[in-house]
C-alpha cells in the first residue's frame, strides 16, 4: 500500500530524460564521449548508485518554539465518527516551525514571499558545519574563516549557493528551552550567522541563500541583527529551523524550497527538501 | 537585486552531475554512445534549451475558496512602524488553496501528512486536459477513454506517474461562486475524477498521484465521492486547486510536491513546482 511503484518510476523517468538531455547539452559525440570517459570504466556498483532524498523540514508542530509571539496550534475540525472524514485547523505565525524569511520581513520595501520567482527556490547546498565549537559555545558565530576552511576542503561555493550552518542545534527543537536556551536575563544564546562572513558570502560570493538550523540567521543573543538586515536587505531570503543537515553532504546536495506562497507573506512555513 | 546567479548556478550544478552521474549510468563507453548518437547531432539551438520551472501553486490568500467551513484568514501582527520587522498570523483548515488530500483525509487508518517518505513528493506529470468538454458541461468526468487517448498520443503513463486534470477551472479560482458553480439547490458543479478512470490508473497503471484544477477530486455534484475513498484509501495522496496546468507540457515534466509537514495532517497547503 505504500506506493512501491514511485520511487522506481520517478528515477527510471528522471534518467531517461536525463540521458538524451544531457547529450543534447554535450553538443557532440566527441564532447560527449570525454565527459563519459573517466566514469565509464567505473565497477558497475557505482553505476547502480540511486539519488536520494533528505528531509531538511520539522514537523510542523503545534508547540513549536517561535522566537515571539504565540506558538503554532491546531484543532480538529472534522471526524469519521462526526462527519465521515477527517481534518484539522492551525493558527500560527509566519515565522513558525522550518520556515522563510522573505526580503521584506526585515527591511521595507522588500520582496514578499508571492514575489520571489519559482527559478529562486533551486540552489546547491553548502553546509557549514560549527557544531563542535557550537557544542562548547552555544554564542557560536559563523566567521569569514570557517567559510574559508569548507573552500578548502570541499571546493569554492557556488554563485547563488544556499549556505546553511549546521550547528547540531536541530536536535533541541522538540524541546522549547534548550533551543532558545535563554540565560536569566530572558536572553536567547544559540548559534548564528556572524556579520563579516555574511558580508563576504555576499560580496565574495553572491551567494543565494543562507539558513540555519536554530530559530534565527543572527545568534541568540545579537541585538543588532547584522545578518537579517544586510542579507534580507539584500533581496535575498534566509532559512530557519532547518533540520537534519547532518546527514547530507556538505557539498553537492540541491536544495528545493517548497515554500507557500503566502499573500504578502513576510516569510512562512515552508517544506524543504535535499536531493543528491 | 534579484539573484542574478542563482539559476545559473543552480542549473551548471545540474548538469555537471548529470553528466558524470548519467554516465555512470550507462555503465560503458559503446552503450553510452548509442544513447548520445540521436541528439549529439541536434542543432546548437537545442543545446542550450534551459531547464524551466513552472509554479502550479495559487498564492495561498484570505478569501480563497474551501469546500466547506471557514475560508484562510490573516492578519498583521508586526509592523514596521510599531516593531522594526513585519509579519503576520495566519488561520486555515487544511484543505484550503493548492493542497494536499492525506490519505488518512478520507479513509481512516491511512497515512497523514509527517508519515509520508520524502521521495514520494516526486513524481513525472501527466496533464489530462479536458478543458474543452468541461467548457461545454461543468459535470464533466475523466473517464478510461480520455486517459487512453492520452497514452496514444503522449505514450504510456509511467508508473507512480502525477496524472493531473486540467479542466481550465484554476481560471475561476478568484471568483469563490465561478470555482463551485453551484446550482440554486447549492449543489456544486465542476469538473472531476470518474470512479472508473481512477480505478484504471490504480490497476492498470499503477499511478502515483492524482490531482485537479477545482476544489475536489470528485465532480461538484458527486454525493458518493468515489474517487477519495478509492484513490486515498489505496494509501496515496491527492492534489486539489493545482494552477497553470495549461502552462506545462503534458508530459515530461517533472513534480515536486512541497507540503508542509504538517502535524497529525489530514493535508494541507503545499507549493507545487513543475521542471521540464
Amino acid at each position: 500500500m505504500c506506493l512501491p511503484g514511485t520511487i522506481e518510476a520517478v528515477r527510471e523517468q528522471t534518467e531517461r530524460e536525463g540521458i538524451s538531455r544531457r547529450a543534447a547539452l554535450a553538443g557532440g559525440g566527441a564532447a560527449a564521449l570525454a565527459l563519459l570517459a573517466p566514469t565509464a570504466a567505473e565497477p558497475r556498483g557505482l553505476a547502480r548508485k540511486k539519488r536520494r532524498v533528505a528531509d531538511l523540514t520539522h514537523v510542523f508542530r503545534a508547540g513549536f518554539p517561535v522566537y515571539t509571539g504565540d506558538e503554532p496550534r491546531r484543532r480538529t475540525l472534522k471526524t469519521f465518527a462526526n462527519d465521515g472524514f477527517y481534518s484539522q485547523e492551525w493558527t500560527f505565525g509566519e515565522h513558525s516551525g522550518t520556515h522563510m524569511d522573505a526580503p521584506g520581513h526585515f527591511v521595507e520595501g522588500r520582496r514578499l514571499v508571492p514575489q520571489l520567482r519559482p527559478e529562486e527556490l533551486f540552489a546547491p547546498i553548502a553546509v557549514i558545519d560549527i557544531s563542535e565549537r557550537a557544542g562548547r559555545d552555544p554564542d557560536a558565530e559563523i566567521r569569514p574563516a570557517d567559510l574559508r576552511r569548507y573552500e578548502r576542503r570541499y571546493g569554492r561555493i557556488p554563485r547563488g549557493a544556499a549556505v546553511l550552518m549546521n550547528s547540531g542545534w536541530d536536535a533541541r527543537a522538540g524541546d522549547g528551552a534548550r533551543y532558545k536556551n535563554a540565560d536569566s536575563s530572558g536572553t536567547f544564546h544559540f548559534p548564528g550567522w556572524g556579520a563579516d562572513a555574511v558580508t563576504w558570502l555576499l560580496e565574495r560570493r553572491r551567494a543565494g541563500v543562507i539558513g540555519v538550523d536554530t530559530m534565527s540567521l543572527d545568534p541568540g543573543a545579537a541585538t543588532v541583527f547584522a545578518a537579517h538586515v544586510s542579507w534580507l536587505g539584500s533581496d535575498r531570503y534566509g532559512l530557519e529551523g532547518i533540520a537534519n543537515l547532518g546527514k547530507i553532504p556538505p557539498r553537492g546536495a540541491q536544495l528545493i524550497v517548497g515554500v507557500i506562497p503566502w499573500e504578502a507573506g513576510s516569510g512562512g512555513p515552508c517544506r524543504l527538501l535535499a536531493r543528491y
